[in-house]
């Protein structure tokens, strides 16, 4: 009797600091009535990178250009490194997306106006986009935690990486820009999911 | 029988971007007879942080303070973060501290001069330092390549940690920014060697 070993190949997408937005603060930053308009798509269905840019402040630094990723939210969420933590000033916690209690705000600024909300800035932890039919074949369940080696000269197993499976996404790893450069990758290089 | 295991626990250095001088460039950026003075030690014997620092500048961007660390070298070579690279607007290959062959060149000012040295910006390639002592206890050899764990919510193991035996070392990690930040660990953390 012999096993099939099963590569679990992944591609990778190291994520900027990026901002997703509620509708209302959309109009607030851009004025009465403005819409996100798509720059180019991104790798999950639907999702798309903005035209348009925000500067953000924080207590100690700022960015000047911040990218929007569309669509609209339920709440405003700016995801930053730990290295863009410490120049803006900030200690958010590293957390799943949509799950900003308790973190710290930030103040935003567009071309028509600013908004300054009092939480919603996190560092993303990482993770992995299955659609329903990668997770059934490689037996991943969802929120289950992963472990997933990248990288060539700097190579890196990353632990505690969370699976997400929906049959909304595509199959995705996503890391920050510390992460990316801890372990020499790029968008468009590939891990594989070791355990 | 019975095999004991061995817990190989080492402390990690996260290490910012700093700046090894000659004494000839310390001379040109500080003035004639200059000497480097101690801020405070590093964690390798006679090593330290000086209080002198420079500015640096690359073909994109800047930085204003980069820290000058003693005693003074036969090459002046600047160490940064892979983040650091694309904000000044280089591409160091990563190497092993001391190969600075084939690298990026910078701009450094200091307060009474400035000095364009044609090479010597890499990103430091991970390393443990281990006094000959521990590499004996652990039967670890100079240049090997090893695993370390390190990192509690955003762990990570890295591979390719180059072992540096030596007498004059104290046994020490270290990493650069990105790495700490990209495991979530500062200085005066532990790591411990898995393979």
């Amino acid at each position: 009797m012999s096993e099939t070993i099963q590569i679990k190949r992944v591609p990778v997408g190291v994520s900027a600091r990026h901002i997703h937005l509620t509708q209302e603060h959309v109009e607030i930053l851009f004025g009465a009535g403005a819409k996100l308009t798509e720059f180019k798509p991104l790798s999950q269905p639907g999702q798309f990178a903005a035209n348009e840019m925000v500067a953000i402040f924080g207590p100690k630094g700022s960015f000047p250009k911040v990218r929007i990723l569309g669509p609209t939210r339920k709440a405003t969420q700016l995801e930053i490194s730990r290295t863009d933590a410490f120049a803006l000033g900030l200690q958010p916690p590293l957390r799943e997306s949509g799950n900003i209690e308790g973190t710290p705000g930030i103040r935003i600024v567009g071309s028509a106006g600013e908004v300054t909300v009092d939480k919603g800035v996190i560092v993303a932890a990482r993770h992995i986009h299955f659609n329903t039919s990668d997770a059934a074949r490689w037996g991943i369940a969802d929120k289950q935690l992963l472990k997933v080696r990248v990288g060539g000269d700097r190579g890196v197993v990353f632990e505690q990486v969370l699976a997400r499976v929906s049959d909304q996404f595509a199959l995705d790893m996503h890391i920050d820009t510390d992460e990316g450069n801890a372990a020499n990758v790029c968008t468009g290089d590939f891990g594989e999911i070791v355990e």
